[in-house]
């Protein structure tokens, strides 16, 4: 079955207000919020409202209200107002792509008329999803029948797409997930999603993978990737790197999934490292220990020697061979 | 400066209680709990009143609780007492060889006076800190000048005397800690500790250490070990394992601290693993979400592979080395 987070933002029906699931009070309240302009869809991805693939189609949302807004304007004057449109959602979170890509994605039609704009944000989220579909199908041929996946944080669509494939491959399996601290993503939203989709699911604390990948009681590690670099470097949540090596020093396979890795990245130097605020760190016992300081780098670097696979919408690579993902001359995918 | 934690078990001035403090209630509190009778003890023990080093102390003064009670009795009838209360105290945890030890330590003499029991508890206690002294100088000699250390969960004893010994030797260090999902010792007792004793402290969570691994960002990982086997795997707080694989990965050196490897253990697989109420694991949202199991592996098993260093109280082995410990025909030590 599809879980209700698979489709978390939605435009109402007149086109005149973005829905978002408000996914900061998962898994036990259900609450959408209602955005009637394109700036109160930026304060909702800055606020976390939504996150993960959330923000791509939020941001496609978005674009469709200010199309909504410059209607009575000239085409020069239009396009002006969702450029502007634009830069303000691409500047709400700088983790990954995805909101470049949904602005591009808007801003590539010439047509910036509601319908025009509603057209390309509609041929945006149906080639995300269709992408995440390839990717996930390509995943699931890399695991066998009764796969026992150890997963971190939110693979979010990919994750969905993941266990849809399985299922249509007649293959069965099971989830072991981390709560990934300290957002918790993995109690609060892969866990409830894959117990929503009827799967067996298991939580552990991020310090516990290593020892389900040490005694045999998982046969992959997989997770998605916030940005793959050209050289195979696979960026994602923080806590990634560690189940990596342990993967490595097990003999177990870890799988990264990515629609395609980014051609602005050729190395990992050029991936900045978010780090956000260490009180999320130092809150776990409700206030802070005085003198104690907290770090919080939000993603971490895994080298391509501690990949066994990069898993994209155009089949999986070995990571040193990531760059053949693209064609002569293509351009970012 | 000591920290208080480092006398956290106290026999009354006239030996009738002994004083607990309540590692439940760390940091923000400081409560201690008094218990009368062997009993009160057993139970103090077995509900997390204290824990690592401190059912060892609690065992030892239990014991001269105990020979109060038998005061009255014929020496055969006392020696009886002395070993009920000995067994019962035996059988509160079965995580690690402490308890026996200090039942050991105390029925091993002949004198079942109050008196006699008395000094026996107070060798056992200052033994068990100078075997502590020792193999913390050993683990300060194996550490650079201006040591970033990352350590797990919560050396007790042996931190406290690492520290002490890094001073003593004049070096300038700092210490990263591990929150330590899901009881929190990290954030509760070591990065407190360490403030209180004047050290440079940052917290981070389990699934970050990794990432301070491979930047550069500590020189060596240190932790406890709960037990080490005669071929030298390290048995300790679950999430060491993925540490001790992540400082592989990275040339980090991990040093583990033990008083003796254990003759009982020829090897892992004598070592049973501790499994906890998997409640604890799914607590991490305020309740767990329904359909969601856990699992709560309370140790890993590192294999001697992913170990650099054994610190004994006889000094630093290579971990294949570590049944040179013992001299021949010597017993458990």
């Amino acid at each position: 079955m599809v879980p209700e987070i698979a489709h978390s933002v939605r435009l109402t029906d007149d086109a005149d207000a973005v829905l978002v699931l408000d996914r900061r009070r998962l898994p036990f309240e259900r609450v959408w919020v209602r955005c009637g302009t394109v700036d109160e869809v930026a304060e909702a991805i800055k606020d976390m409202v939504t996150q993960s693939s959330g923000p791509y189609f939020a941001a496609l949302s978005a674009m469709v209200l200010a199309a909504r807004e410059a209607s009575g304007l000239s085409p020069e004057h239009a396009r002006a107002h969702l450029e502007r449109a634009g830069r303000l959602l691409v500047r709400t979170r700088r983790t990954n792509n995805h909101l470049r890509k949904a602005v591009h994605a808007v801003l590539s039609t010439s047509d910036t008329s509601v319908d025009g704009v509603l057209a390309a944000a509609r041929a945006g989220e149906e080639l995300y999803r269709a992408r995440s579909r390839a990717l996930a199908s390509a995943a699931a041929e890399l695991l066998p029948d009764g796969a026992r996946v150890l997963t971190h944080c939110w693979a979010d669509i990919y994750l969905i797409e993941l266990v849809t494939a399985l299922e249509r491959a007649g293959k069965r399996f099971s989830f072991v997930c981390t709560e990934t601290r300290p957002y918790l993503q993995g109690a609060r939203l892969t866990a409830p999603t894959l117990v929503e989709m009827g799967v067996d699911t298991t939580l552990i604390t991020d310090g516990m993978g290593a020892a389900v990948l040490a005694d045999g009681r998982v046969d992959a590690l997989v997770t998605a990737a916030d940005r793959v670099t050209m050289d195979g470097h696979v960026v994602n949540k923080v806590g990634t790197l560690g189940l990596a090596a342990s993967a490595r020093a097990f003999g177990v396979p870890f799988h990264a999934l990515v629609q395609a890795p980014d051609q602005d990245a050729a190395s990992a130097d050029a991936v900045p490292i978010e780090y956000r605020d260490p009180a999320d760190v130092l809150s776990a016992l409700g206030r802070p220990v005085p003198g104690v300081r907290g770090l919080y780098p939000a993603f971490d670097v895994t080298p391509p020697n501690l990949v066994t696979t990069v898993v994209t919408d155009r089949g999986a690579f070995a990571p040193a061979d990531v760059h053949e993902y693209y064609r002569e001359g293509e351009q970012n995918q």
